[in-house]
């Protein structure tokens, strides 16, 4: 098709829509380390893992062999409410940075959960309501997991049971709202309502939580309460899973209008939305069929990716869950307090670390304050505010895209923009005021935090 | 085309977007009255107007004559990089409510201002470019208007000055920073910067401002800076033109798949929503082609409509704009410190005011107890958070919808979603909490408000 003939926004028609998930896996020829049972230090097993987790997730956790995974009718049905999800070409961008790179996004911020979250967030709360459960439990930090997973519950008539960190929950009250406008009950993390709860309270009475405290809780809740499992918005391999439609979606409107891309980039926390954005694409290379750059884009305050080791350690700084071969700064490490997004989590996915250990895909750390910088400059142009986390990816695609107006390189960049900054004001207003600091942690203390590493062989 | 092939989401293609904006005006036997000059008491003149207002808008704002108005590229251009809105199936919504009726809405809330004013913000903004000026200036409460005018001047390298009122620019500090990403110059008012803003400082130090004074401070200095206009965004009859942008994209989506809707409804607060969802509907039945239900939805709290009396009034409380023939409540009206949305105008478009007095639309007024409940209602099931606003044409929508329940009609509603709620959080932790309240201006209370209507024959 023509340049001319390219919409500035591509929708898929709704008969268009995946029908099945990808697993990259399955095309993987070496597949990611499996999960270690810290006591054991065995692999997890699936009735192991059935207690902490649904059924259904456990076998698609476990599942490295089927390329192609059924997305049940009711699922389908939910994504319609809010996709297909726009592919939009930054003509306005392009045309600001006199590049002769074309810049391609996919916009994942157009529901209400304000994210890509709500695409993993459905599927598990599906399966939970099918398995018979009265409800999950999940922590949240800033919230978008939790706002997501409210929404999907909300909608199944799920119970709801969030541990929100404690400075989030008294400091940033408006995803709180959100969470609780959709019937959620939001505990916030250390609380009295667990045991673990109540230990680290009577230890710190004045702590403000911790992302490894509320998943702590998360976990203690599911196990305790009979009808309960836990759900987590990241990292897991069933997560990548039920992102893939963000990168199916993609790769199905960009085949419609014979577009190839080039270089492919996503910000990377625990590597939820740049695993599934990037699957199709990365499934075509692994069979030989094509070939793309991939670019994660990771803080330069949490560059687990690009200064962390490959080793097996704990998902969580609580300790309770499963051990994970992955790309890790260690369990005990905290980002600076001035680092405003999400993308705070000390380890990466399996998958996307193993791809990322076989030299199949490239990592990069950028700084916050010119994070903030092309995020401005990105809403000024595009109209749409994007979230800090999105905005890692922004600042990497106009690098490339800065290097094609070098060079007259006519090349086709494509990121994932996975949401909006709406809640994330106070960082904008730092940003605004002048007073945002980077920060990039010392070699010793990465050191003093590959220690807390546990010793598998 | 029949029923199960209607998408939940209907997006036109880039070719369907509108190329005209329609001017209602000219289907209209009756006219509005004209604007009239305070000082005269004659209608003004465009050259009257051109000292506050853009050249080509003064043209805009006094043609009753001419039914389509080219959109200009540039704007076209702009539209294209959050329009098409999605004109939704509510098939959730109404499984929930067991209604056999069809409920369609209109979502404006996908851009980053988070409603509808962008429409009108980009097209006034081009014309101020286009005259050769260097900015221009308005106010904003809450922030809706003056976000989503800020986006559209960064765009076309305008200065955007905003006047915030004084207790939301501390109050509400997301917007406010929003504006300010997008390069705005937002001063809380009153100001220091105007001599009506020292002036009101002097008598009152601590007072919080109101939108009155925003208006007059803006204006002031759009009229005493060189090369600046001042903007509004909504009451006056060019925001509507520009709004019709929403109903005529939902009547090509509706008569491609063949949908005829019975009732259409909007909330109502200047009416610049309701205005341009309706227009092409109401020319239809004003040229006797069709014929259809229209409702405006205003708060029980500032009911311009419902209670007001059809007579020449101030457009602001500070008294500088022309008279407008409208329903009005008196300038000197202020709703409730309870009432927790925007609609909170005194007046309405004198449009809507003489469509509605000719009997063509009705209006009704809703609580907010009921209109946040109609709100969580919505969010739980279609899966988007509401505008507070937005939710008042909710709750009617419902109300019709389970009417039609008990009659079993199977009647084809449509309502405008003007925005989302991401920025009105407090409101909705008011109602999680309990603690939202209602109010309904006493009888005593409006004829005291109806003494500051000025005198016109």
């Amino acid at each position: 098709m023509s340049e001319e003939k390219i919409p500035y926004k591509i929708y898929l028609e709704e008969s268009e829509m995946p029908k099945q998930w990808y697993n990259v896996r399955a095309d993987m020829k070496k597949k990611p380390a499996p999960l270690i049972n810290p006591a054991t230090l065995k692999p997890m097993t699936a009735e192991e893992l059935g207690a902490v987790f649904c059924e259904e997730l456990v076998k698609q956790e476990l599942n490295e062999t089927d390329r192609f995974i059924d997305i049940p009718q009711e699922i389908q049905d939910f994504y319609k409410m809010y996709r297909p999800s726009p592919l939009v070409r930054a003509y306005c961008l392009e045309k600001k940075l006199g590049t002769p790179a074309k810049i391609y996004y996919k916009f994942e911020g157009n529901n209400t959960s304000g994210s890509h979250k709500l695409n993993s967030a459905i599927a598990q709360a599906y399966y939970a309501k099918k398995q018979g459960l009265r409800g999950v439990t999940t922590e949240t930090g800033a919230g978008q997991w939790g706002t997501a997973l409210s929404m999907a519950c909300s909608y199944l008539g799920l119970d709801c049971q969030v541990y929100m960190v404690k400075c989030s929950y008294e400091q940033k009250p408006f995803r709180r709202e959100v969470m609780r406008t959709y019937g959620a009950n939001v505990t916030p993390s250390p609380s009295a309502t667990t045991e673990v709860g109540r230990k680290i309270l009577a230890e710190f009475p004045d702590t403000n939580g911790s992302l490894g405290c509320a998943i702590s809780e998360a976990v203690e809740k599911a196990t305790t309460q009979d009808g309960y499992r836990y759900v987590l918005g990241s990292v897991l391999s069933q997560v990548l899973l039920h992102q893939s439609v963000i990168g199916i979606e993609s790769k199905t409107a960009m085949d419609k209008y014979g577009i190839k891309p080039d270089i492919i980039i996503g910000c990377a926390g625990g590597g939820s939305n740049l695993g599934g954005l990037i699957s199709p694409f990365m499934g075509e290379m692994l069979r030989g069929e094509n070939n793309y750059r991939f670019i994660a884009v990771e803080p330069a305050s949490c560059p687990s990716l690009t200064r962390g080791v490959y080793a097996y350690d704990f998902c969580d700084t609580g300790k309770v869950c499963p051990l994970q071969k992955m790309y890790t700064l260690g369990s005990g490490f905290m980002p600076s307090a001035n680092h405003a997004g999400g993308l705070r989590y000390h380890g990466m996915s399996a998958i996307l670390s193993e791809l990322y250990d076989q030299g199949l895909m490239e990592a990069v750390s950028v700084e916050q304050t010119e994070v903030f910088k092309a995020a401005e400059q990105f809403a000024r142009v595009e109209g749409i505010l994007p979230a800090p986390e999105s905005s890692h990816a922004i600042k990497v695609a106009i690098d490339e895209a800065l290097k094609c107006k070098e060079t007259g390189e006519e090349k086709t960049i494509f990121f994932g923009l996975t949401g909006t900054g709406y809640f994330d004001m106070y960082a904008y207003g730092a940003y605004n005021d002048g007073k945002m600091s980077d920060y990039i942690p010392t070699d010793e203390e990465l050191q003093k935090s590959f220690n807390t590493l546990p010793e598998v062989k």
